[in-house]
């Protein structure tokens, strides 16, 4: 066995460093529990198929009246799981006329994973 | 008001397509229900700032060993917590010697939000 994988298998001492450092600071927090109230947001089958639903539809923007028959849902229950996903930042609806439209907020999810992944170093 | 703006208000017909149309086919519901999975092991806080750490160590590498003083919480609840995040796909585990070390799965996070967004048509 080599020096290094001896190293390896060896319990590192108090002030050694036994792995690769830290190259930047992670997530705040208070910035880790707003990400995952998003992250929450999705983490239901329902609200995955709407907002892939709404992201299918040109522009990236559908009437609530198109969304309800494809999931399955009654429309009170599917308004319940878009306003989870308004408040999360990754829809936005806007009333015209007697129905609501939802559209995709462009990026929203991209930059969920940046936040994780970039620094937070003030 | 125009009849543009009436046209809105108006309840749409049976055969009519009040809005824009669909251009390709929202997830599959076996897809989502996946999918809602991945997002749920990341609707906890602890596990938002678990992977942020692993993702701000040099290669986007760490060892356990280096986790569970920044978070506060025990061993067994870190690894109960990477246990989640290594089963939902965001990161890697290897034993090497006595320590664990996770690694970032890299673009995990961008392949979710592209399965959301991008065409399911088989």
């Amino acid at each position: 066995m080599s020096t290094a994988e001896l190293t390896l298998t060896e319990r590192p001492g108090k002030d050694a460093a036994c792995c690769a450092p830290l190259v930047r600071e992670g997530i705040r927090p208070a910035a880790a529990a707003d990400l995952a109230r998003t992250f929450k947001a999705l983490g239901d089958p329902a609200r995955v198929q709407l907002l892939s639903l709404v992201a299918a539809h040109e522009g990236a923007e559908a009437c609530v009246c198109d969304l309800t028959e494809p999931v399955g849902l009654a429309q009170p229950t599917v308004s319940h799981h878009l306003k989870i996903l308004v408040d999360a930042g990754l829809l936005t609806r806007e009333k015209r006329g007697r129905w609501a439209y939802y559209a995709v907020v462009p990026g929203a999810l991209d930059r969920l994973g940046a936040l994780l992944t970039e620094s937070t170093v003030p």
